[in-house]
């Protein structure tokens, strides 16, 4: 087993030793369901890759790694209420399997408790943690209210998208990274470094969303493409295709997009014809290798040797390169 | 102007400071309508005067005593979700003037930001503040959870219901008191004694709100009477009432306590009328004098001078006798 499979092993471990058995059971039942209900664990792996990176016992940054994790789940059950979405991970999500105010309150006390979990940290950690923590949990807040803000207004930017998504998803990947990077006494260059690493892969990965969604292979996907054009979400997909689109093609894209009153199948059949005819496909990769050779700078300039650098790299690859 | 006074007015300027002018707006500008649109400042006040007592620099506690109001307005947020509140102090809540999802956001942000504020204080007591607030906030969530659930319960007994305005309410005075003490290292002991004074004269202050609910002077309590009667919450007075009534009387109460196609003011007439014949407001105000008694019996546990605590001694005989 690698370095990376053993890591987060671990962490579905310790996520499941986290004691949930406790009443009210309409409070805690949610917050055990939804952190055992799948996840890749990616923000947790992060942080002990990068602790581990930086020469530290990893086990010094479970506590953090923990808390980034059930941080992650509470906002995912918050964005479940906001969006109606009544599946996750192929699961019913918190707020359909009991209801919206239990989705509320379990995600309140899982913030509560992200913030519990630093705790087990250092002492000597805990302020940067705390800040760390604090910070990132208030910037997903403002990504998710520009994303809201976005599917009302009728001409989003493409670099208003990117500044949205960094916010509501890329962020946390770096603070991950970060989390890792501060129990391990990294320096302050090398912690900038390894966050704009984690930031700007953020943003590849979330761009990879965009694409997989519509173009992706549905039986590795897990779910069925066009999930997103049904939702009409401002991906970079249609911010591309809108402004690359002309004329009829125009018009078209505009009356599949807003029109409720389509069949879904051919919504998602005129719309996706729309973005291969534009190749948008293409515009949104080149997006991401731009990103993703931007990570790869910011983590050359980690002073550390390769060696030390190469789990962590092969995790970001595999991201990079991964079909669902 | 007395101690109290001169603090309320300082927790009032410090909130004016906190910089709420930040984009995106609707994440922003609900947090500073709900910081700002009143409220009596009691739990932060409680932070101070505990401080004060024990001989520390009250300064050292703004941090805490701000991140307690700041959680408290975030709990209020979300709660007025839950129980579809349209109005509090007499304005908009936060869901209704903008929508829920801004509510749920909001909320969040501001639960966040408690824990930021904390990064303030003094870097030796941060542990045990971050502490104090987690616990906190879990125990928080964990007596909202039971509110709801007993909305929906045929039977709540009161020991239950003591219970759970204990963790809704009486835990946050309890923790505000003992922040001070720990920001000013109050002994062990002493910081047990005065969480527990706390805590006990919260639960008595809820009881008197259920009184003062269906009793008051409108002119004074600043709304209409008889709302937790029209909301059918399940107070104290109405599970004293449930206990004592018998055949005709009881079934009276269930009648007009449960039926929907009721008048609002029929109802509140009808039910305070039993109220009334049942004496539950003095059995009510019995259970104040316990718990008030038990509070002033962990108080004179301090280990301090008379003259240390008189100030948070008037605090607490007011708020006692309060008419609204």
């Amino acid at each position: 087993m690698n370095k990376a499979d053993s890591f987060q092993n671990l962490i579905n471990q310790k996520i499941g030793k986290i004691n949930f058995d406790k009443s009210p059971r309409e409070l805690y039942d949610p917050m055990k369901y939804a952190l055992t209900m799948g996840g890749k664990r990616i923000r947790p792996l992060f942080t002990l890759l990068a602790c581990d990176m930086f020469g530290k016992d990893f086990q010094k940054a479970i506590p953090v790694a923990l808390a980034i994790e059930v941080f992650h789940n509470f906002t995912l059950i918050h964005d479940d209420i906001m969006d109606v979405a009544p599946l996750r991970r192929g699961k019913e999500t918190v707020y359909k399997k009991w209801n919206p105010n239990i989705g509320i309150l379990s995600g309140d006390a899982m913030l509560s408790k992200a913030f519990e979990l630093l705790l087990d940290s250092d002492e000597s950690k805990l302020k940067p943690l705390v800040q760390l923590l604090s910070k990132v949990a208030i910037e997903v807040c403002e990504g998710q209210q520009l994303d809201m803000n976005y599917e009302h207004s009728e001409l989003v930017t493409i670099p208003e998208y990117l500044e949205m998504i960094r916010l509501k998803t890329a962020v946390l990947a770096g603070s991950a990274l970060l989390a890792g990077a501060i129990v391990a006494d990294a320096s302050a260059q090398d912690q900038h470094e390894i966050y704009k690493f984690g930031e700007n892969l953020g943003i590849a990965f979330q761009l990879k969303d965009d694409i997989l969604d519509v173009f992706g292979d549905e039986t590795k996907f897990g779910k069925k493409n066009g999930g997103d054009i049904v939702a009409k979400k401002k991906t970079y997909l249609y911010l591309k295709a809108h402004e690359l689109a002309k004329g009829k093609i125009l018009n078209s894209l505009t009356y599949y997009f807003v029109n409720s009153t389509f069949d879904d199948e051919a919504k998602i059949n005129e719309v996706s014809a729309i973005y291969k005819q534009l190749n948008v496909k293409e515009a949104a990769e080149e997006q991401i290798e731009i990103y993703y050779q931007k990570a790869l700078a910011h983590f050359a300039n980690i002073n550390l040797p390769d060696e030390n650098k190469k789990d962590l790299l092969e995790v970001a690859s595999n991201l990079m390169e991964r079909e669902n």
